[in-house]
């Protein structure tokens, strides 16, 4: 499988949602495969709130591939002997693309606290941009989970003739308060930690120190992606029995899965985009810019496959049924496709549970038009 | 309704799970209607994490009644004409029962984190020891729910011979990974906060400024109070439009709520016990001194009530069948009875959706032995 890793530089504005624009801007992607040579065998894959373009593939030194490894390969059900993938690093994010640690061009300031709120619409746009500038105009899929599939839902509605087929994965029409209090405490525990200095602080130093904020953010969202079953499963009640149970800073296996997890992740993200991520996330709502979901839903022209997994309780698989229902009742009963995969996995069986749902994502690329 | 509200003061030890020992130490307790002549007509409440003693009636000058008053009262599901009810505080707690902020005796000096850990079992021996000085020897029943529901089901196997019934709701036989994992977030929160200066902070001080630790940790448990569905219904995807959808601090409705709820916690709870209380929790484990969940079982001499709630993801109702189906396995299915609440309130149920069990509490109460 042929990787590249590249930056793009658009000297051009990217208007925004919010009425304001970032410019320049940049964006950091990853293709797996090799282009054809009518540009028709492009998938775009979104990556989620904490994950990068890197979504295949091991870096020389790493231990770990991208975070999709098991699913785009040759061979694989993304298979790169026949496509040709992307996948682009969100703006917002901290892995190459403008984010709130980005110069204010043509200053050598940051924006810190002054980048722009951004929506999943506008990673969709930034997006579409890069594609146009590398001459791609169509997909035959977007495929993505939890964050990923928000962006492919926003792909068949505000770009209905981008992509023949938009696979979302544990995902959502309408992010709903149970994922909002999640990232509520994740945000209140960046916001409030002294060390965070009103978005002014030193990476560097917030990492060598260990930043409590993010830290407690990332347990907190931890606890989102996975599911009671799941936990007991992993971790039951195992104690350290070196921590004696009668010292009030000993620990389960759970607390110390937790530590070790949150203590990482400081490592490689950054808190602000913590902030800017899992704001576009909250302000997630399909319907906003149009009447009504059915309103909304009126424009999709290609397919929709959605894959929901029973345990998960951060995006409910009654939030995808509700997409597929919506799709329905406006007579689109033959565009849409609803799955339901039984894993106690939680919100994560999307990173982890391949096996049960890779036939599904082959098949829906196999279907005809 | 009679109420009395007291502090006993005990100058014997109470010697603890952990070897360690209080000594002298203080209840605070609360009791409602009569006791009569022959002290049978007794009913024991075991209040939750953040509960008190006060679990019914009003306080003067308050707005809100006691924790369970739409259960506790004259005519109500535990009926104070009849019976003779008490709530103590545990240990470790922080409204008038001895704990982390209390002194040691003889010094002025604060137990802070030298306070020893302290276990279910050893809140339920403490309370024992308050109704032996009250001439008490025997309840008609306990009644709790989630750490309530642990005494109640402690009382049963470590004081077999102390109620004839034994009602425990919104709890379960050992605590699981997934609520140790909120306790965690709210214990990290808490222990990271530099304004906790480990253990030593001015609580007034801490009070006028607000302590983030405390906060972030309420949030994290309120999430785990409720469910998705609950969440939805109360809050929706409510944004305050004062706040620009753009502005990246700005907040929906569940988010207000939680910063309302979390700012109010911190003026009436103490963040030591927090952590003593979480400890507690987190190593409840009815198996714990006895061979296996059967063998300690064996020891029950009273019936056993269990209520769970449909949606309750803190303690699932899996967890109470469970206790069931152990009593059913040793032959005891003549002293268990389990009901399950349909309910999308969450763990919070047993506090709110009073009108759907109290029918259970009643019943439970009137069945002869």
């Amino acid at each position: 499988m042929k990787i590249t890793t590249a930056i793009k530089k658009f000297k051009k504005p990217l208007y925004l949602e919010s009425g304001r624009i970032l410019e320049p801007y940049e964006l950091a992607y990853e293709t797996y495969g090799e282009l054809n040579a009518d540009k028709s065998n492009v998938i775009v894959v979104c990556h989620a709130l904490t994950g990068s373009h890197h979504a295949a593939g091991l870096y020389e030194g790493d231990r770990k591939p991208g975070w999709w490894d098991r699913v785009i390969g040759d061979g694989k059900a993304i298979d790169t002997r026949k496509y040709f993938v992307i996948c682009v690093n969100v703006i917002g994010s901290c892995f190459g693309s403008t984010g709130p640690l980005s110069k204010i061009y043509p200053t050598d300031k940051e924006y810190r606290l002054t980048f722009p709120v951004i929506t999943i619409s506008d990673m969709v746009k930034a997006q579409i941009s890069l594609f146009d500038s590398l001459g791609i105009h169509k997909a035959e899929a977007v495929i993505g989970g939890s964050m990923g599939g928000m962006q492919a839902l926003c792909f068949a509605i505000e770009h209905p003739r981008f992509a023949k087929k938009h696979i979302i994965l544990a995902s959502t029409y309408a992010t709903q308060p149970w994922a909002i209090a999640f990232n509520k405490v994740a945000r209140e525990a960046i916001i409030r930690d002294p060390d965070f200095q009103n978005g002014e602080y030193d990476l560097e130093k917030l990492r060598q120190k260990g930043f409590s904020g993010l830290m407690i953010g990332r347990m907190s969202g931890h606890i989102s992606y996975l599911s009671p079953d799941s936990m007991q499963k992993k971790f039951g009640r195992f104690y350290d029995e070196r921590d004696g149970l009668y010292d009030l800073f000993g620990k389960f296996q759970v607390e110390k899965y937790l530590d070790y997890n949150s203590q990482n992740f400081v490592q490689w993200f950054d808190p602000l985009s913590y902030l800017y991520i899992t704001k576009a996330i909250n302000i997630f709502d399909a319907t906003r810019n149009y009447h009504s979901l059915e309103d909304s839903f009126e424009r999709i022209r290609g397919k929709i496959y959605l894959i929901a997994f029973k345990s998960d309780l951060l995006f409910l698989p009654s939030e995808m049924k509700h997409i597929e229902e919506t799709m329905k009742k406006i007579n689109k009963a033959s565009q849409v496709r609803y799955f339901e995969v039984d894993s106690d996995y939680g919100h994560d069986a999307f990173l982890v549970e391949i096996p049960k749902f890779e036939e599904i994502i082959m098949n829906a690329l196999k279907e005809s038009n």
